[in-house]
């Protein structure tokens, strides 16, 4: 393909794109496919010669398109739903036509700068401590490519840290803290480093309030572990769990560990919620006080609910020395002088890999064209939206909220209206299951489950901008309809 | 912005990337900026109200696109150029318009059936044995983001397997094995999972012959090393490295690891050469046979000189329940009905992150568009570009290959005429250093440098798909003139 025809090309992928989001409404939310669909639609080698572009893109269309799930559909409450706004389009677009690695400063200089100056507008953005701003060469920020991999590091770098401090421990004596609430990668991390791995249990807080860890209860653990030869040596606070939207309480926590084990580091995942520190409003709630006075690393996607497209999960550290001790190793074959100078931040030293996309075109396109302002307001609805939601689930007979709404997520159950029944842990859990399966029939919308103990439960979480109230409501009939066809399917009385 | 804004702004980011290409010559290969040269053009915190598109990309073009270095420049011969092709950037344009975490098979089934035929194709473009071919259901393929990425993973999975297999050996006696010319990240996942590393030594016939670690070498370190109560448990070979160019022979280590040591994991980085397997004339340089016997895991990176762009990153494995067995963890809130039933490939599993993009596409895009006679074409035309360079240094009385050319990479150094002179090493690097900061002041051209053992050597690498013979001869010119001038400042006789 040359220049002009890639011109033609592009001009009508940008058609492709647009057609796409006007009939977005109108399309099934979850791919209407059956595993395996696609290999007999294709081909089982590569053709010979090369094809033309138009055959090759209508394929797209043809096979491609129907196979997709939509998670920027209105009605995808799934999950949570993942960002993608045109600015952000646009700016992958450039990065990708530049396609360049940047792994350090003399890779691409512009790729260094722009990442350091934007992680520096989303830590003002969202209230962030000056220690963690760029510009201080103190702390500083970095885009990651998802929360497990901001997680990761976190992890490696806060072992490297412990082990330097603690000559002649050993790596089997090294535990890593979770919550019984926190993301998977918490236990992927371990698994990943070969390192053991302890879930404190907060089910119960977690369904009275959507609290979630504290300091009594991380100290009573810590202790614990002492008493059997092992060290604790990272904890994995949430800010708003993928499960139920949980939140450890970070200052509490902070205070625990500053006073009695400084060398445990505090991770604090946000890679959800925490957007919502752009609203001062919910600064107090989604931790900022804790945030700033003792996590030692901070993750914040802006991939989910932050307006630009996927990946870009922003990654903050209280001391950017501990990264750069964990992770840089420098052959000839990368040495620069400006790196061996140290006047310029190498990227490649604050992330596992080498090479890493140009993601903060995207971001800085999102900032300026939304401003502040704008992505306030697009958290504020999407609250607003799931508020309304969490009322109907409040106010019906046949439903109840598992644990207080959090943010934009709500998690509910089908719960039957007799008292006996609704104690009945396992009736109700099959009860549920079957309603989730009736849900997972309908293509006009899409949710997802989650256990909190053992009560198994549906989550539904707004995050899609172009999510509007009718939506909603819509979703609430087809919710209300599928409870109530399951309570009858199952000899429920209404 | 709304879509028909979308419309306007994607067109005219399309008519930029259009004028990019076109004026792409004439610009200079590295950015002629200094450290710090952004952060004073852009305001400190993002703005509070949302700014107009054309001020947002105007800025683009004149604050970012000068910081940037162009790795797709016909005279960028640094690292390895990066690969950056129309059909690519239409690629990671559709995906990103979908931005779609494609981590389990209901999350979007087009993402995971696309990647699993088109690292098919790949398998077959490359002549993988059947046992990596996805559709067998035994091994399989799965785009990774990088090289670093691919590697870290096979050591997870190797270290995994190791340890089950071994019950009671301690973390700190299991050794990572590397060589002296592998690439930086076996140091850097030794870091990361806390690990021994060892680079066993093969300058000496890397300067000979270009050839890197044999079986004998492999086995007297093993031998060594479990002496000393050490436990090798992954040997990271490499076809092509990127310091040289330098090649591993991949058959015999695989023969003397099933022969004495069947638990140690043979991961083959062929990140940068591997694409060469794609022409059958190189298949047996490639280590072709080695790789279908005996390779535990293959990384070969498309994103590199495989006409896709950054990133791409191919991992195959001959066994994907290793892959599984080490990576897979299951919460309720990611559990479907069709991983349930083990019917479908969840790539969650098969990386260290959960999310991942859409680059299966851009992938089957160039892969239908160039054909394989077209993927081949961009091979042997690099080659022989390379080729010509080198014939260059070997007829000139000033330039000396310090190893054999290998593929498209030459690796070279300035020797003075005196026979004493070019004996002492010091000097002579003295010499290389002061010739390559001389190249670092030119505009029209970039090559980096490395060290073979105590050799300080400057790198050739040709790579991208906008050089022709002519830029070659340029870069020639630039070189022997660069090299005569060191040469008389330095004060040798000619």
């Amino acid at each position: 393909m040359d220049i002009e025809q890639f011109r033609k090309a592009g001009y009508d992928a940008i058609d492709r794109i647009c057609d796409h989001f006007y009939s977005l409404r109108e399309k099934p939310v979850v791919a209407q496919v059956n595993p395996g669909y696609l290999r007999h639609l294709i081909p089982d080698s590569p053709p010979q010669k090369g094809q033309e572009w138009t055959s090759i893109v209508d394929d797209y269309q043809k096979l491609i398109v129907p196979g997709l799930t939509h998670w920027q559909h209105p009605s995808f409450f799934a999950y949570f739903p993942t960002a993608c706004s045109f600015e952000g389009i646009l700016g992958d677009l450039l990065s990708s036509s530049t396609s360049n690695p940047g792994f350090n400063w003399f890779a691409s200089p512009a790729c260094t700068e722009l990442e350091a100056v934007v992680m520096d507008w989303a830590a003002k953005l969202f209230g962030l401590h000056k220690i963690f701003w760029n510009v201080n060469e103190v702390g500083g920020g970095v885009i990651q490519t998802t929360a497990s991999d901001s997680a990761l590091t976190a992890v490696v770098v806060a072992r490297t840290r412990y082990v330097n401090e603690h000559p002649g421990v050993t790596l089997e004596s090294l535990i890593i803290y979770v919550t019984t609430q926190t993301h998977s990668f918490g236990k992927k991390a371990a698994m990943i480093l070969g390192l053991r791995v302890r879930a404190l249990d907060v089910d119960e807080t977690v369904t009275t309030d959507n609290t979630g860890l504290t300091g009594d209860g991380l100290i009573a653990a810590v202790k614990e572990d002492h008493a059997r030869g092992l060290h604790p040596f990272v904890l994995i606070a949430t800010v708003g769990t993928t499960s139920s939207g949980a939140i450890d309480q970070v200052a509490d926590l902070g205070a625990a560990i500053k006073k009695n084990y400084p060398s445990v580091w505090l991770h604090v995942d946000a890679a959800w919620a925490g957007v919502t520190l752009a609203c001062p409003e919910y600064r107090e709630i989604a931790q900022l006080p804790g945030i700033n006075e003792s996590a030692d690393s901070l993750c914040i996607n802006f991939h989910k609910w932050g307006l630009t497209n996927f990946d870009a999960s922003a990654l903050w550290v209280r001391e950017r020395k501990q990264l750069i001790d964990a992770l840089d190793i420098t052959p000839e074959f990368l040495r620069t002088k400006e790196g061996d100078t140290g006047t310029v931040i190498d990227y490649r030293n604050w992330h596992l890999s080498l090479g890493r996309r140009f993601r903060s075109l995207k971001l800085w396109f999102v900032l300026r064209s939304f401003g502040v302002e704008g992505f306030q307001a697009n958290i504020r609805k999407c609250i607003a939206l799931n508020n309304s939601f969490a009322e109907q689930i409040r106010a019906s007979p046949i439903f109840e909220l598992v644990t207080s709404p959090s943010f934009a997520l709500t998690v509910f159950r089908l719960l039957p209206r007799s008292a006996a029944a609704a104690g009945e842990l396992d009736s109700v859990n099959a009860l549920n299951r079957e309603f989730y399966s009736g849900l997972q029939t309908r293509s006009s919308l899409v949710l997802t489950q989650t256990l909190i103990g053992e009560v198994f439960c549906i989550r539904f979480a707004v995050g899609s901008s172009r999510t509007e109230q009718s939506d909603i409501e819509d979703a609430w009939g087809v919710i209300k309809e599928t409870g109530e066809s399951t309570l009858r399917k199952m000899g429920y009385e209404q």
